[in-house]
């Protein structure tokens, strides 16, 4: 790692502060510095706020930029968004250097940012730890590309592949810490996703509990709306949860609804269940969501398996054999092995007596 | 780490030269210093030769042996087997003191050299890296202590359990990596074990392809000897196997067993099925293995983790799901959490674009 790339590391440790703040919006961080030492630095803390040149330019001593060198790990922007451009405060603050991590992904702007820096005699240097870069901002590039969210699939299961044992059993296959972790991740996502057989059963809160962080909005798919059913009591845990539904006729004249904030929407059906493409593009688009985290069961993650629309599995794998019981994916059958839904392993450690297994596709 | 634990490090790597040559005596390696520099070093390099301390010792210059320090990661033998013992060596080179790792685990010697060496005003010091020094001789701790071979259970799956799909397709789930490491887990053993139905559909050479590395025996059972069943040619690779039957009327005036060096034992009957226990017992006392591999199918796995005959498993893990078809362990059933069969997971790594975990009881 030469000193350029130490310092494109610096700024991909800075933008992670931004996790679970900046969603859709990409996480950035920035370093300025001059004749070798680091005068000033930012990070985009929240989405609609100022983003990480904007933070860094204005946090140095104006006399200093001049000749400076700014390290970025996306592509400053050059359009009027929330913000105003970047480049042209990188322009007027008399930087001399950039260096970027990755281009913007977005195939509108992609170049134009640097093109406007390269033509006002800025000098330019692109591709430091790009692959480092793009990994941290995969969602943020599926959701740029795709318009929808990126899609994150947790299970916990037993060396053998079970979710629970035959007569049922499923608290708790996984340890402590491996439960812990998920809450921090369900703060770094956008929303949590369950389907209609673990929001009766378990009635999940999906919030964020023993760490310090935000909740994650609540998204369950329940064609028929089986979840309404319960006593009121029981249907707590559905306070300002999203409801995706073929059929929304017991939604009508429902008080809990609207009393609970509860959104109630009809998507058209695929197999007797709502469409899984159509809820990506609706809860990309219109409920501002870059992230999502689909939590189970069994059935909810065979189809996104079967379809072909997660994007990173995480396996939390518990070193314990249960023999027969419910297989994780039991609603897919490959059939054969040309047809195995295949992923390439980017991580794996230990969390407490667990292994985690980190895939994308 | 400090010096000393340093120099056994090196000690417990000298040892591991000894990997599938050694069996079922210990691995054993010997480093001796004078004032800080290494005068000499020995590990044992095959069964029935000389230890590591008489190694050491004799690729000493004598005169330097006076004063010297000697670590060994195993207390030096007292006793007459089929070397003379180490301790008497040792005093006599006039070794001023002595490191080891861990006690001999035999109840008969245990700390008996160890004694020895310190009524011959030795100075010794027991416990450096201890812990390493166990999990080296895992196999030969078992050996001695049980009168059992240490057995490791090792098994290929898809990420979701399945050693194969609904429609029975195997080959490959794991890489080519992957399957390449157990050659050389192969070699490092002193049989592999298979049941018959493996034995049958697949008629595993069981040998060492890919690597250099003596081949392990070969170990099969199979209740009625079905595998005698075959053609000639079909059973070529039953030469010099030791088959395990309840019933070895078969065997009887069967010129093929002899002409290819077949053993057929015959053990009593538990569920039909030849006693495990009897197996273990007989093939490391009469057969003289000490690391035992057993490498499936299902339901000899399935038997071994029921029965918690397994010391070791090594699982790898493919990154694919199929959903449904042949799960790993499909012969047991935990039925509820707390029947579960637990491990500790001792290692973790990428092998090619698998994920091998290592597991010990």
């Amino acid at each position: 790692m030469n000193l350029h790339e130490k310092i494109m590391s610096d700024v991909l440790d800075l933008a992670k502060k931004g996790k679970g703040n900046v969603s859709p919006n990409p996480l950035v961080g920035c370093v300025i510095t001059k004749n070798g030492k680091v005068i000033s630095q930012g990070f985009h803390e929240k989405f609609g706020e100022a983003h990480a040149e904007r933070k860094a330019i204005l946090a140095a001593d104006k006399s200093e930029l001049d000749g400076a060198e700014l390290y970025v790990n996306l592509e400053p922007c050059c359009h009027h968004g929330k913000t105003p451009p970047c480049t042209d405060l990188i322009i007027e603050s008399k930087i001399k250097k950039v260096f970027v991590g990755m281009q913007d992904p977005n195939p509108l702007v992609a170049g134009k940012g640097i093109t406007q820096l390269i033509s006002a005699g800025i000098e330019v240097e692109t591709g430091i730890l790009e692959k480092e870069a793009k990994f941290l901002n995969r969602a943020f590039i599926k959701n740029i590309t795709k318009q929808e969210p990126y899609v994150i699939l947790k299970m916990g299961i037993s060396l053998d592949g079970f979710i629970a044992t035959s007569t049922g059993e499923s608290q708790w296959i996984t340890c402590q810490e491996s439960r812990k972790q998920v809450h921090k991740l369900r703060a770094e996502v956008d929303a949590v996703l369950v389907g209609k057989n673990t929001a009766v059963l378990d009635k999940p809160q999906l919030n964020v509990r023993h760490i310090d962080g935000r909740d994650p909005k609540k998204v369950i798919i329940d064609s028929h709306l089986k979840v309404l059913d319960k006593s009121e009591e029981e249907k707590s845990y559905l306070k300002d949860a999203i409801i995706y539904c073929i059929d929304d006729s017991k939604a009508l004249e429902n008080h809990f609804i609207d009393e609970n904030n509860i959104k109630i929407k009809k998507l058209n059906e695929v197999q007797n269940r709502p469409s899984l493409n159509e809820l990506l593009k609706d809860i990309y688009s219109n409920e501002k969501i870059g992230m999502l985290l689909v939590e189970g069961g069994a059935e909810l993650a065979s189809s996104f398996i079967e379809q072909d629309l997660a994007d990173e599995i995480l396996i939390y794998i518990a070193p314990m054999i249960l023999g027969n019981g419910k297989n994780v994916f039991a609603g897919f059958d490959a059939k054969q092995l040309a047809n195995a839904k295949k992923f390439e392993v980017i991580n794996h450690q230990k969390i407490g007596d667990d292994v985690l297994i980190q895939m994308v596709k």
